[in-house]
């Protein structure tokens, strides 16, 4: 996306003539158009409108017009194609924090790093090969609670868009899951929702399973049952172990994580109750 | 789909409001929209919409209010969700041929069979178990002219929307596939647009490739040159020779037509120069 | 591969030399190794080999010198290229059967379909047109039992190699697999361990998975849990329903079907406990 | 793979009991074989067989039995699961080396990069932040004669096992590639071989492909031509522009390469001709 797209997030009740309202009223207020996808989710008779469009407007004025025309409860949302802020939390694996930074550090992610937190230091030195804050809030001698709340404390500094769970090992309290709804984008080492919780590649070795995968995912209250972002999988066969099915699944893990983010980061993903509707 | 959707295919170059525009008319032709997806192609500033709609109208007055606010030259085509008649073309391999028989005879590939027509009559039992007319025209002392038109001619007595090569292995003259532009669908067995011609099974084995494909695409007055629809692949190994990438390939290619004739009978399929523009 | 090809199956503990001392006794035996592939599993120390030769030998002297080399308990299985005599059963949807009775049509099954057992008769007119005796056992009014027993007894007709579970959809008792050790071959249509059970495209949908999936396996006393053999999968989105994800997960249950029963009916697999290993 | 384990190469006209013969041999220098695989290439009737074995042995010994039992010519090489010495070779693009130095200070390449050599400087302190020596080796103003002869000297001074071009764009003479036969691995920007030479994303979009690849090769005297190790696909579609594709491509090309390399450097890549057989 070049400079100075905006981008328009609207889900409301379906109606008639929805696409006709919203192009008319942004075309009314002299604004152009670049790209637009929609979808009627059929169940819920419920309406996802994306659109990118460019040109000068005022925001309030756009709002309060779209309000008008659109049916209640809308949701609207006015973004643009400029960098997110976000938070990087991981624990002691490399892959995909490695391939954050790297992208980051090429310009590549359409996000800021403001800093990566870890629950150990193992990844500070590398974090800092790229510039990048690095803070370790060890969880030993607290309660889950006082932990979640040192590092509430600490990314409320930097105010992110988003937080990145980059292979954080650590369940989140509900207390801590709802200050950022639907902004905490988990990956997780399974194809779910086969083999949910801990040790997957295991369970997947134990079971003989041939293609394992990974799941990247908004974060809910309920572990491992967020809103799916984006899945994908690899082959395996008989003579791999669980540990030679973690490696190969780390390979899947980084991508699907890059992937998903690309996504939300450029404002293609409605949540849809327990889903995702992804508008490219 | 359910019965009695209607589709409008339109395409001309771009301008400011096109959505709006198409949506508006629409609109207040009393028809609703069930979905709509549109693509701009920035290089040549190209303008693709697929909407479907439900309603009675007269299409006269539709396409003639389209036609007064649509820039020239614009393509409109109006189609439904009917099944579309189709004539397909064999040689003597079964593959494809087979699988869209059994699509057929349950109802699941959107178009009615009127006939198969083979160079060589070593499929027509089979043919004839799904009760499908089965014609052998063979090519045997004819001119590739005299071929063509007797096949032509016969073609013409069921007046098909679309002809599907299914595994035809001759090459087809300008003038045949002038009678059908855009019309005809073909299954190369390559990942196109390597291995262009013949033998394309022993071409892979002989270049040691790691991966072999198939190819779904419009055929036009230039041998593998046509639009692409659909492409998928398979892994192969040093394992496998000639042979063996070739029964590989076979279930690519039915796969691949499979897929690439239930977008077609949909009318997902735009056609840009010589690729294809695929709105679902 | 070619006629006359013998296969060898070993499984047995592991020890130092057995490949030296297995191909050692081939060898002795004035035969020839064409393929020969091993595997040990490091967990059960456990050795896997599968060797193709071709030569002629007696049977009862081969078994007995290879005993004489082989760690107890060995497991040994002589078997040949020749085609594999099996029973499908089914219910009502035809895509693996179709699939299935139209390779077995054109030899490309590598087995004799003697006959297809169904619960309902609505496939038969379809199976016949292939010759294959096609037997209603309507499961209405009888315990499962009694039911199973009356299948039992007509599948004991034709003695088979193996059965097919093409879509049948009914459970089998423990008694009933008990009869067929590793012999029945089952498609599920998910990407097992996820959806467990019944309907698993609507609790795909439900859960807002991108990616589905199919799972070939042999039956054993406990529902979806046998050894898997194959496994594959194709990427939804939030713009398909069950419905819609139904008709897309056809198309990999019969493709992962047709390609387990090809490993299966080459004499690929071995059971190893509740998984499966391949060698090819 | 775990420490002091030693893998055996074979390759030589077919006979007779060469798997006895060989891991007899192995048996009788009291070595003991962890994991075995051979393979027949039909058409040229060669054999090519991988051993893993432990033990303690004199090399020359070992090479002298086997010549002893072995018909000529045959190949043989002895290595073990120690890391290969490299030497990377890019130019501008950072996304396939960012990945090896990323792979290689996590110690999962098993291989260590002893330099990396550009003709340009503009990758410098990235590779620098790593520890990696970086050399900067300019074209401007010479032959390529001469640019490769410096380029050469350079290498010469780290004596690598294998080179890696990682995207290093400038083709090699021929009296460069001769210095190190099949032991110079590249990353090809496309499916080969679809779009050998410059500009193939650009090619891909103009030629409306749907699939777009990568592909990692043995580099020989011909351009793009050499034995092929790894390829790999990604979807595209109308949407994407040659901008795009290469983006898209750029993931796909770095998980070859890394893959691509992952053979290699375990021995498990044979050269047969203009292809690989790959035993695993």
């Amino acid at each position: 996306m070049e400079n100075n797209i905006h981008i328009l997030l609207v889900d409301c009740p379906d109606e008639k003539g929805l696409v006709y309202k919203v192009t008319d009223t942004i075309f009314r207020n002299q604004l152009n158009i670049l790209k637009n996808d929609e979808f009627v989710e059929q169940e819920k008779k419920h309406f996802y409108m994306r659109t990118e469009f460019s040109g000068d407007f005022e925001e309030a004025q756009l709002i309060y017009d779209l309000r008008n025309i659109l049916p209640s409860p809308a949701n609207l949302k006015l973004s643009t194609n400029q960098r997110k802020d976000i938070v990087i939390l991981a624990t002691k694996e490399h892959h995909c924090l490695g391939d954050l930074l790297l992208r980051h550090h090429f310009g590549e992610l359409n996000a800021n790093i403001k800093a990566v937190i870890s629950n150990y230091d193992s990844l500070q030195n590398f974090t800092e090969k790229f510039e990048i804050p690095f803070h370790t809030v060890s969880h030993e001698g607290k309660t889950r609670e006082e932990h979640e709340v040192e590092i509430l404390k600490l990314i409320g500094t930097y105010n992110p868009a988003y937080l990145v769970l980059a292979k954080y090992m650590r369940i989140l309290n509900q207390g801590f899951v709802a200050h950022f709804p639907h902004r905490i984008v988990n990956i997780h080492h399974s194809f779910l929702p086969a083999f949910i919780g801990a040790n997957p590649y295991k369970k997947a070795y134990e079971r003989g399973v041939k293609i394992i995968g990974a799941t990247a995912h908004f974060v809910n209250e309920n572990l491992d049952e967020g809103p799916i972002i984006e899945q994908n999988v690899i082959r395996v066969d008989h003579s791999q172990n669980a540990k030679d099915m973690a490696k190969a699944g780390r390979e899947v893990e980084r991508n699907v994580l890059a992937r998903s983010l690309q996504l939300v980061f450029q404002d293609k993903v409605f949540v849809n109750g327990n889903k995702t509707v992804i508008l490219e």
